[in-house]
């Protein structure tokens, strides 16, 4: 599977090799060079199917506490002032987040980290953006950055500081937005904490013109850039995002065709996050056939969060890419390949069997790709193996 | 956790005795009576929560072969006429089960089995109803006979000889339906292979003429029934089960105040389904005030299916079951416990904490009930007891 393919490019009866934590050779085992058979170990594949490891480009896995209990009280018809009165809302994990220890943080991660993990993950995105304040923004990078040591698993870091609305500056926004840029920001940067710099634009979250000063400040610091945009209404965050030459536009239910082709001539990634249009009960779907036109890629991730998508399973979100967005299995599972890795800015490395790539790649216990999208609950995860090693 | 309790009935710093396989007393660790320190086993539950192991009470968890090609195929847009000369539906299905061995239908409904045990699942259903013809009606619930032997689990095996019409009485249903009830029936009946007789009553199903036919000769085996009815349209079939002192009503999407309050008369359980709602991406929800003015109990199971809910996962039921079909987390838990006990004929002995009930428990790492329906991909099952005895 290769970015703009339009199919699995399937070898049958095929051998793959590696050296050096990278695949050497692949191709017909019938073309397969003569290897001598005491330099290397042969594993045997058995007939399953060999694919990608599975890549995760958007996810939000560090944080405090979670929100079983405003999801009760919801379900059980509390008004909204009871939720915002027993600390409902991104307010709340904001406080538990601020509140936990590195170690609370990482322990709690580390157990959804596990369960991507054994899905067949081997790399993904961490956004910070529930502490909100210098000291934690860092403190949630800093966590990101150790998960990273615990598995062996590829984890790249997007600092998202203009998340949400702190309450300490509540008629404030741009004295926040001041906050994020000349101290969050630049402290990040210096540190090399984060590899991407992503915002919320949306009448809940930033403004358009709060939005370009982060992405100013993070072309100063040479960093790249994502928006969280056009998920509820269609303020123009994904074409401003394309000017500035960002990696990837996420949520996008509301974008119009003038947004599509920025994000084709930015060469953006459109990444879709079925979890959190199953979540919310969103209605709208995203432009998935204008994205097709455009042949803008399109990636999927879980979201992973406490509030709009507590769901860590990707292998669940390529059922409901095809159930919900009737994406193609080989449009999901590229989605989570290739094109995710390109949302990454990892594709000259990552989201494909290709020589040269690294070998983080899965064995599947199925019959065909698309029973990875079709099937849901049995995990068909054979073995998993991150730059050669297996690690499952 | 009771039938009808509007809550949890949560017992804090609880203790629960068992023995011989049943609960022979819990409550307050206070209030704990004064047991021989040598004679019995002591297990810390650590401050996890314990409930009683989860229920799926309908499942077709025995077929051959999957729908991943008709899946794809659907989602490529493929007419249905070439879907249909490709070989879908489920028809497709009911060949593969009938060239499936024993053996080959066991092997790969162990695996589904398997994802099921370990999510916390102590009892299940399944159905036959991919035979379609004597023999192999009878292999599929030998089978599921079978798999109760394989793994620490209470199997109740349902005949649904009436699922779908055979290509070979695709003129002649009523010719079906002779078979179903003077030759079937009468060989399952005397070999006790089904606990319980089901029909699809429905336009591509069966109509409530032939529905009353297989009901009326499940009544002359002592058989109970229960019935897949008003899931895309409203023919009647729920309260021609009532009639007939049915167990349940399942799908029920479509099902009126006249079929709801058939249902409280003749004490049945509703049995929902989200997961098909999700994976057929109906509109039309369940009536679930008109259910709960009536109180009449809903239960929750995967269906699990190849065509309409290839979905092996009950702990995603219980989250489908609160954000599609706005269930309390109480009653999503109820649903598969105490209420899913009573869809099955088992409420005396299965579904509550409660003294005299078998000691199927489950231990979950959560640190609220509402967990176990908010959040989704970590497993949070800690440790599972079957008949008191430690499975997991
Ligand atoms: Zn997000
Ligand atoms: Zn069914």
């Amino acid at each position: 599977m290769t970015d703009g393919a339009n199919s699995y490019g399937v070898i049958g009866h095929a051998a793959l090799a590696i050296a050096n934590g990278k695949i050497a050779w692949l191709g017909e085992m019938s073309d397969l060079p003569d290897f001598e058979q005491n330099q290397v170990e042969v594993i045997d594949g058995k007939g399953q199917w060999l694919t990608p490891g599975l890549i995760d480009c958007h996810t939000h896995l560090v944080y405090g506490g979670n929100r079983a209990n405003e999801f009760e009280m919801r379900l059980e018809g509390k008004s909204y002032q009871e939720i915002a009165n027993a600390g409902g809302g991104i307010v709340s994990t904001v406080a538990a987040t601020r509140n936990a220890t590195e170690q609370q943080l990482f322990d709690s991660a580390l157990t959804r980290l596990t369960a991507l993990h054994q899905q067949g993950v081997t790399t993904l995105e961490i956004k910070s953006g529930y502490g909100l304040d210098t000291e934690n923004e860092i403190k949630m990078l800093k966590v990101a950055g150790k998960l990273a040591k615990a598995l062996p698993m590829t984890i790249k870091r997007t600092f998202l500081g203009a998340h949400a609305l702190p309450v300490e500056y509540k008629d404030d926004p741009d004295g926040y937005i001041d906050l994020v840029c000349t101290e969050m920001l630049p402290q990040i940067a210096s540190t090399q904490l984060a590899d991407a710099v992503d915002v919320f634009c949306e009448g809940i979250g930033f403004d358009i013109k709060q939005t370009e000063r982060v992405f100013a400040a993070a072309k100063q610091y040479e960093l790249p850039v994502k928006v969280h945009a056009e998920q509820l209404s269609n303020l123009g965050g994904t074409e401003l995002a394309a000017k500035y030459q960002a990696l990837s536009s996420d949520h996008i239910e509301f974008l119009d065709e003038v947004g599509v082709k920025a994000m084709k001539q930015a060469n953006m990634v459109a990444v879709l996050l079925p979890g959190a249009f199953y979540f919310l009960r969103e209605t709208q779907l995203p432009p998935i056939q204008q994205l097709r036109q455009q042949q803008v890629p399109m990636a999927i991730a879980t979201d992973a969060n406490p509030g709009s998508s507590p769901i860590n399973n990707l292998q669940l979100m390529l059922n409901m890419a095809c159930t919900l967005f009737r994406l193609t299995p080989v449009e999901a599972l590229a989605g989570v390949t290739c094109v995710a890795a390109k949302a990454l800015g990892e594709q000259e490395h990552k989201g494909q069997l290709a020589v040269g790539f690294d070998a983080d790649i899965a064995l599947w216990n199925i019959s065909q790709p698309a029973e990875l999208c079709y099937q849901f609950g049995v995990n068909p995860l054979a073995s998993l193996y991150k730059f050669g090693q297996k690690v499952l």
